[in-house]
């Protein structure tokens, strides 16, 4: 980048929101995942919408790549630069702009991270239930439809959202929604900027639902002999119509690992883990008839954590896993993230395994069974260019498989530089279709660039 | 049309496939709406994807209008083909083409009906759950986003939609999903077709979600003195958490016509009516908790029905509530679709029927309250130029009272031709992206031209 476009944003923006300093541009350089590093020219620290648009604008001008930065929590490598040009930080635009509790709804900026906005309604009795694991950013989990843990009951991010002011690459401002729960009226540009990883528009404002904080929260876990019958039993619950809040499936290598990180001593077989909440009579009942049809499944090693100090540490134990293996000294992780019918998880969950064991890498399989979604988590030595294959290999087969079942790369995660070379396979004709709408709406290219699709 | 028009299309398809007959030129020429008749110039019936991709195809080398027709249950005109052209009926694609009970999921047809679909799947325990009243086709319900009763629980179609098979107006067939629960690839394409009304393309196959038919079904009502209080109960239930799969808002007008037409006898104040669906402790159990607020908030007239005979009765009455009003001999209906954040409800209800006593018409609110959707429905003579303009004048005051509160003109009806009005106003500048994908995708304005956007 020439040293005029530095010196007309910064004239621009003035020089209190906009860095080049040596510390911010590592910063913005890199996510949670492996991919490659890559600076920005430049960093921009926008503080309103007004300042998002005059960055469109001169960005769409001068022709500078935009790619938006929250809390760099990403594991597809969504807020790396790979074009150069600027990084979009929002950790200035964090503010609660409008709170209605009646309506289980609130409006915030897009730096806000999860947490901050619990931590703000959770004094109301409410809570923003999707728990993606990291404390990401609200506009991070918007970009990505990001999901996690509690999506068996509540969905994902495009399931919550109810609006989003959306700035254009041409730097015209728009709404994608309105504040009621449900509409039929024009198309559905919630659900298209949601998961859009950046591509179409910066999102400068967001509208989500909020719930009711459950009164009771009972957590539970058992054992099963294999992957499959843990998948298996899981699927007998979703039919049972049971709402669990969460249902993972931890298989026996990471439970060791957990049990090694964190001195837990849960039993080190393949495990569901479950949790049930609402009022304290019904999360009972709901819990004494999962009870039943595991045990009718032959569980072994039912046991509920009552008090909150041990539903705390079994939910902690789970949250820990990725940091369990990534303790490993010397090695890097890197992992999978399908989502398939629930009916071929069982048979994904085993052949995820099998791929472990022929790599001869340390992994676990573990993931959100409720949903068909699960992660492997595979380590390895970067710098052993074998190593590096073997786990690039698990992670192309994983991901081939699930699309060949009729799932999909990526169910939580987002396509970022890592699921790209997946999108024709998976989405055939429509990836024309999805890139023709990419080039009405950003002609210029400026919006992520390099990003979901070539 | 000239002659070699229909010649070109029988030549094509074959004499079996296309008609002009005047009776079905009649039926294809109007929906369940007030909105003006007008007659396509022949109806195709296609019956598989091959004679809808050679449809489209013709049709957009001939710019000639094509406007899809499901069941013609709809409430906006969207199958109304005022450009005349081909009416596209999908009563020959009704067929299941995958079943995956073990997945809660089914591949359909979009001719099959709501019924037909609960009538396959009932006998595995499974169900559909969005019941917008009518018997309305699949297809019809994609098309317009629809919902109805369950929405609280289970959301609108959107909601329940996994993939979609797509014949985009170039002739091109395209998936916009997968079998998978959730997903972070590609652009949400999924949510764009869903609520579309047959502008961006033809849908040829729909998997939806299914849900497992709950082991028990309760049903209770009560009444408040205002309509405002029904509606603050409502927003009381929500913040509970509990998860009513049913919560209806009847006004006591409405209630009265009720009686009259079926002869029932409940009590003519304005009432909530509930549902609760689950396995029977937890149902038994959230009915009692609801209870108890209920009382809390001073309602009268609690009532269960514990039998499937008083439940049934129960919901037959609500659902006959438009025609209760409808054989009114002479007057027709309108009424307003409107969605408003909860803690808005009561406002818009009072002014609804506020609008509805000053208009002198007769008129009844009643609605999916749990979801801030209500309708009005306004009886009047359409002969008689006051009270149709009278009639438009409480509709049209609805609509821009709900979105001046924040909500939308259309909570599941849709768009078609009688909410295209009001898409500035509640979209502004979002519009002109719409209409800038439309043109996009459908060049030649040949898919139900006319619809949606001006």
């Amino acid at each position: 980048m020439n040293n005029s476009l530095w010196i007309t944003f910064l004239e621009q923006l003035g020089e209190n929101k906009i860095s080049k300093s040596e510390s911010e541009l590592y910063r913005h350089s890199r996510d949670e995942s492996s991919h490659l590093f890559v600076e920005p020219d430049f960093v921009v620290f926008p503080e309103n919408v007004e300042d998002v648009v005059k960055v469109l604008q001169l960005a769409n001008e001068k022709e500078v790549a935009v790619t938006p930065f929250g809390a760099g929590s990403g594991l597809e490598g969504q807020s790396i630069p790979i074009n150069k040009g600027i990084s979009l930080n929002f950790d200035r635009m964090n503010k609660v702009i409008e709170f209605s509790p009646e309506d289980l709804m609130i409006t915030v900026e897009p730096g806000i991270t999860r947490l901050q906005l619990n931590e703000y309604v959770n004094r109301h009795g409410l809570y923003f239930p999707i728990d993606p694991g990291a404390d990401a950013s609200i506009g991070g989990m918007v970009a990505t439809n990001a999901s996690g843990t509690t999506a068996v009951r509540y969905g994902s991010m495009r399931d919550q959202v109810l609006d989003l002011e959306v700035v254009l690459a041409n730097g015209n401002v728009i709404h994608t929604g309105s504040k009621a729960k449900k509409s039929s009226s024009g198309y559905h540009l919630n659900g298209l900027f949601t998961g859009s990883e950046g591509t179409l528009g910066v999102i400068t404002k967001i509208t989500v639902k909020l719930h009711g904080i459950p009164e009771k929260v009972l957590a539970a876990r058992c054992t099963f002999q294999t992957p499959g019958e843990c998948a298996e039993a899981a699927q007998v619950v979703l039919s049972s119509g049971i709402q669990v809040i969460r249902m993972e499936l931890v298989d026996a290598e990471s439970i060791k690992q957990v049990n090694e990180y964190g001195n837990y001593s849960f039993p080190e077989e393949h495990s569901l883990f479950f949790e049930f909440a609402g009022a304290p009579n019904i999360v009972e009942e709901e819990a004494t008839v999962v009870e039943e049809l595991m045990k009718e499944l032959g569980c072994n090693n039912w046991e509920r954590a009552n008090s909150s100090k041990e539903r705390a540490d079994l939910w902690k134990a789970r949250h820990e896993m990725a940091y369990a293996f990534k303790h490993i000294k010397g090695k890097v992780s890197t992992g999978s993230d399908s989502c398939v019918p629930i009916s071929k998880l069982a048979e994904m969950v085993v052949f995820g395994r099998e791929l472990l064991e022929e790599s001869g890498l340390i992994g676990g399989v573990f993931g959100h069974v409720g949903d068909g979604n699960f992660h492997t988590l595979v380590m390895y030595d970067p710098n052993d260019p074998v190593e590096v294959n073997k786990a690039e290999y698990t992670n192309e087969q994983i991901a081939l498989k699930a699309i060949k079942l009729g799932g999909t790369c990526t169910g939580e995660h987002g396509v970022g530089l890592g699921k790209m070379k997946y999108q024709v396979t998976e989405h055939g004709e429509a990836v024309e279709l999805m890139k023709s709408m990419k080039t009405l709406m950003d002609p210029k290219g400026i919006l992520n660039p390099g990003k979901m699709f070539y």
